[in-house]
């Protein structure tokens, strides 16, 4: 069993007033080891500036086919369910990068969709140009930056989008999609499965509700958190936390990377099952991708925990105890998620893994079979 | 750009059993300076005793043509999802103070309302008072106090009658209001545009829910307040947090107004982005009135970082960072909701911003363009 | 006005491999005093072992006859969304229990339903066997456990199977069941009112999102508890929180009852309204039985609230302020609550409250009379 892994989902300005004005992205798709994230996200929309949204695609454009990145890249468009001059330029960023390196990139980052009827716009878009330019349908998928209330409050529908028809409980079969192979057209169902996850915005989400920070502490949207783990996971497509900003803080007149704040949010994220955390630098990257990362001492507890498991029930007792605590099938797949998480994790970035544990450890957990 | 103001909430028993049975309404209409409530919701439900409820219309009925009181005002009548005798008592309330005073008041406030066919009953009772006394449809606007688990299952749909046909995205064109301009006769559609405002009603709530104070300590309810706030953003409605009844404190023998734990609650709820909070009394007024104001410190580092930004850009840089912080659109909306919030203020009620701000800070933000 | 119990849920696997494989079993049944469940679960699921599922099965159709334990029986069979093995030896299970046993069950415990669709599917099972051995429609009740994303996600579609037809608001007519009251076969509308409660699961919840312990700390899903106890009110049914597993903590070289978390936890459920805790432990339901009961301090609290409310009102005044805190109708139900609760576990367990309360407090509280 493998996992779609997104434990970091960095965001690089795709032109910046430089003398390499692809500086942010080149460093992204140059970065190794824990720097390397999962998702690189070439951001065309507020990290650009207006003045430099065409080079920002251009350099999108020239560097894909350049790079040996092995991870997916998501360049992020504009969009604005309450703007038509921003769908526009995004329309038009949309049609250009799948004519020009459909192949290259693995989706599309939407930001400030609406409800779910402003969702299904920018899915047929993606649909059209796609069929347009001959990509099988479903190749160029979305991921949606929820941080408007119309978003939050359509959530539900909005991630059924990402559920494939193959999954249980199966669709009614009358709304089962009836592709003809041969048809170009795109068809309402195009949109399914093109959902791949959800990644939380605080910044347009806090301004929108018209929240404010006080007394230096901003809203935490816990629960908005769990809402967007439940929904993706319940639909099978993942989810991601929003950006840290503050990534530097100053105390007694030294200035110094704010490691602290950033890990404390990534591992409440990890908590209720986010899939990632956003990154805005390499450092992040690296803490991001570490704590998304079972811990060596929760690896070997778990390998640990499983075979002891398996051992006992070789034996024929039922309810097994270890540690005190009673395994049961529940208990048991918390235990083979960290395992199989290192196993994904290992196939895409052997280096992480290995640096990160020891040899026999890893030895271990690569050759349990994990299921029940 | 201007916000409409519900910072403060405040309720005042509409008839007690003193020489002047309005002595609290009066003293309501005729607060001044940060003790004037921006809603002053004259009681004639919970408030108002059973013997009193005459009264207490009829105190409402024969103040307001008199006053000057430039908030607004809405009266809360009875209501009860499970109660046709409270639906009763509220609908004879709607049709003598829509008859009496429909030009003199804002809105009517309904209490204890269930699931979504309740809340349309009730509506449906405001648009014929409305049509039968020659009022244009939607001119009385209702606000409801979330406080049944009912009311909290359908939010998603009651907070939707608040929208209107203009907003972003429209609604299907199928399902426009076919209003004829000379037919008086409501129509499902009246409803629309009626809802303006989600009050949170967390005694009730509690009860209804099971819920208790243990230790001291009740349900904080924040998830829900988030939901309140989110849905009433979604429909660009107001959103207003609960009461709070500890009025007074007494510690190692002497009695206080408790301040801090009031001001702590109203803080939440200002961080989350309810626009308001309910009042209990003058005391609780001056405070939520202050909190739901931005500081002194609020509004000149907003207009500070507003005017960087926009020197910044005007140099041709995209990415601006200030403070440490780098500014993109979304969060340039955050700084402009302190400064648009201030200018509403100011052309409600100028003695407030007067008296919380130096002159020239003051006329910086009154002078601003807060377009992005 | 009586309340219908379920402050412990208490699980007890009804097969393991000692002398007496139903051990845990007879002794939950045999359980007196604040150890005593108010639903025992004979637990058939993960807390029996693979081999001996037939023999769990055995156990609760030899004990129940015999017994006379005076709370709910409850057992847990197997289920799963996405295991048609588990959903077929649920089907097994169910129509054996039903055959067999019937009549001494009050309901059966489903886990890990999925959404709404696979809901329907086992309350249709269940209402088969029900028609097929002759038992009234309805008679056999279902609780659910609620631990995947499908079934938050449908949380809500779900909670409303428990809504009966006489219930504010009603139904619209068009929707009412049409039974023919001499057709055994079972339709659609016989899965109403069946619906008793709904029960978190916590352990699959959390493997299922992709959630981890960090840290020493677990998610605690708070806002998920919130909407649980909201969508059971708002439809009339039970609320239930997830086992709490860490039965023995350890320091300092001494072992002993996690007696401080466990208590935390129930505390922290009984507040946001959870109608009770789910136990593993005998020690565990007489924590939850006592923490779900009103302690006597605030039966005496209420008790005295009541009375001084009544006799101020009989002296004609409106709003009564009792201990610096003014008392509606709203709060007035609050202590209501309490005293109800008390009354309800009299009628069901007496020796309870005869042991918590001293003789006059608890005659004053059975003789009130709560109606507002």
């Amino acid at each position: 069993m493998t996992t779609r892994l997104c434990r970091t989902f960095q965001t690089a300005p795709a032109a910046v007033p430089r003398e390499n004005t692809a500086k942010y992205l080149d460093s992204g798709l140059d970065a190794t080891g824990f720097a390397k994230p999962d998702w690189l996200v070439p951001d065309i929309e507020d990290g650009t500036a207006p003045d430099m949204k065409s080079e920002a695609v251009e350099n999108v454009i020239d560097r894909l086919p350049e790079t040996d990145f092995a991870g997916e890249v998501w360049p992020r468009v504009q969009w604005g369910y309450d703007s038509p001059a921003f769908r526009e330029a995004g329309t038009e960023q949309i049609d250009t990068l799948v004519r020009e390196v459909g192949d290259e990139i693995d989706g599309l980052v939407i930001p400030k969709v609406g409800r779910l009827p402003d969702v299904e716009r920018v899915a047929e878009i993606v649909a059209e140009s796609e069929a347009t330019y001959g990509y099988p349908t479903g190749s160029v998928e979305i991921a949606l930056i929820v941080e408007t209330p119309g978003a939050k409050s359509d959530l539900r529908e909005i991630a059924a989008l990402g559920r494939g028809p193959d999954l249980e409980p199966s669709r009614d079969d009358s709304a089962a999609p009836e592709t003809t192979p041969d048809d170009p057209e795109p068809t309402a169902d195009d949109r399914l499965d093109r959902l791949a996850g959800l990644i939380f915005g605080p910044v347009d989400y806090t301004a929108e509700l018209g929240g404010r920070e006080i007394a230096g502490e901003r809203p935490a949207w816990e629960s908005l958190l769990v809402d967007l783990s439940n929904e993706a996971s319940a639909n099978d497509i993942l989810s991601v936390g929003g950006p840290f900003d503050r990534l530097f803080g100053e105390r007694a007149g030294v200035r110094f990377y704010n490691g602290d704040a950033y890990a404390e949010q990534v591992t409440r994220e990890a908590r209720v099952g986010l899939d990632g955390s956003w990154s805005l630098h390499p450092k992040q990257t690296v803490q991001a991708n570490r704590i998304h990362t079972p811990s060596p001492e929760e690896l070997a507890r778990d390998v640990d925990r499983i075979e002891r498991f398996q051992s006992a029930r070789a034996e024929g007792t039922g309810a097994v105890t270890v540690d005190g605590t009673m395994i049961d099938e529940a208990t048991y797949r918390n235990f083979a998620n960290t395992v199989e998480t290192v196993t994904s994790i290992h196939e895409r970035a052997p280096a992480q893994p290995e640096e990160l544990y020891d040899e026999a450890l890893l030895a271990r957990a690569l050759d349990l079979d994990t299921g029940y």
